[in-house]
């Protein structure tokens, strides 16, 4: 058994995470993080973000380099298409939470993954952000993910696998359940 | 009036909106949306994502490009930090949503907009992902957007503009209300 957890590499340093666990447990503070996006106007319906620091550990932090983002609509809704949609940044969010949970829980239970895909497809019916019908909610009406997981393990192995990274995700509990948003102006 | 309407552009064909909302009345089947991404595993909590096609009016219609963002953990997770965190592009999502609502509705109402920029912050406690304590939960337990805005319109409208897109934001629909999300294993 130690010598198939030494051969198993997902690239996920669990030591590191379980020393971290241990570290905040003791000092529940460290573990208040915020994360921060600043988003500008450009024109119509496309805006320009940036993700550079957060806190996190009782100090500032900043990312290793600033990422940025455009975000618009589409030619057919008379936007400019000069980046992908609101929608389309939480379908990111949510597989690529999942696929990172994937990995670290796979790293923990000594599963060596081979590959991880993932689709996932948000149905929306835009009678509701066009004001047309207001029984119609504005998000998705429904989100599914499908993963294709090839690893050295049986299929209920992998199965527990993606259960397990859904039990813990960030990004599938603000989207499964309620998240308090307050908007004001300066 | 007409005056004033006419000189106000935010880059925003309000009349296409309001033609595809009287089009979509008559046919709401056409008013169903797929919204996709493809996500890549790459090595650790690293991936690769990419958005490209979605489905509506009827038919597959695809973006004048191929988006892609990389998602990882910062280094002080144990990890490369090669792309945002999945929770930063939920901000993002958010953010960018509600700031082309804002162009949107104020077009409609005729509000020249000269700037909008938005902060927005997510307060997460990471005793939920890590396992520590099972009654805090794995996504932000708030998240405060502020709006720095400048236009052509008293306080009160521009704090109208921003309610406005909060009601009709699909990001903020999903972010704030439950989600039904499936996940399956292929």
């Amino acid at each position: 058994m130690a010598e198939v957890k030494s051969s198993v590499n997902n690239g996920v340093n669990v030591e590191a995470l379980l020393a971290a666990r241990e570290a905040l447990t003791k000092a529940p503070e460290a573990a208040l993080f915020k994360f921060r996006a600043a988003c500008e106007w450009k024109n119509g319906t496309h805006s320009h973000s940036t993700v550079k620091s957060f806190y996190g550990l009782g100090q500032e932090q900043q990312h290793r380099s600033t990422f940025t983002f455009d975000a618009d609509h589409p030619e057919i809704f008379a936007s400019e298409d000069k980046g992908a949609t609101p929608g389309e940044y939480v379908l990111v969010a949510l597989a690529s939470c999942l696929t990172a949970g994937i990995a670290a829980v796979a790293q923990h239970r000594s599963i060596q993954l081979r590959s991880v895909t993932a689709t996932i497809e948000g149905d929306i019916d835009a009678q509701g952000i066009l004001g047309i019908d207001s029984d119609v909610r504005n998000g998705f009406s429904g989100i599914k993910v499908t993963y294709k997981i090839d690893a050295d393990a049986k299929r209920e192995d992998i199965e527990a696998l993606v259960a397990q990274s859904q039990k813990r995700s960030a990004v599938y509990d603000i989207v499964t359940n309620p998240t308090n948003v307050t908007v004001v102006v300066e």
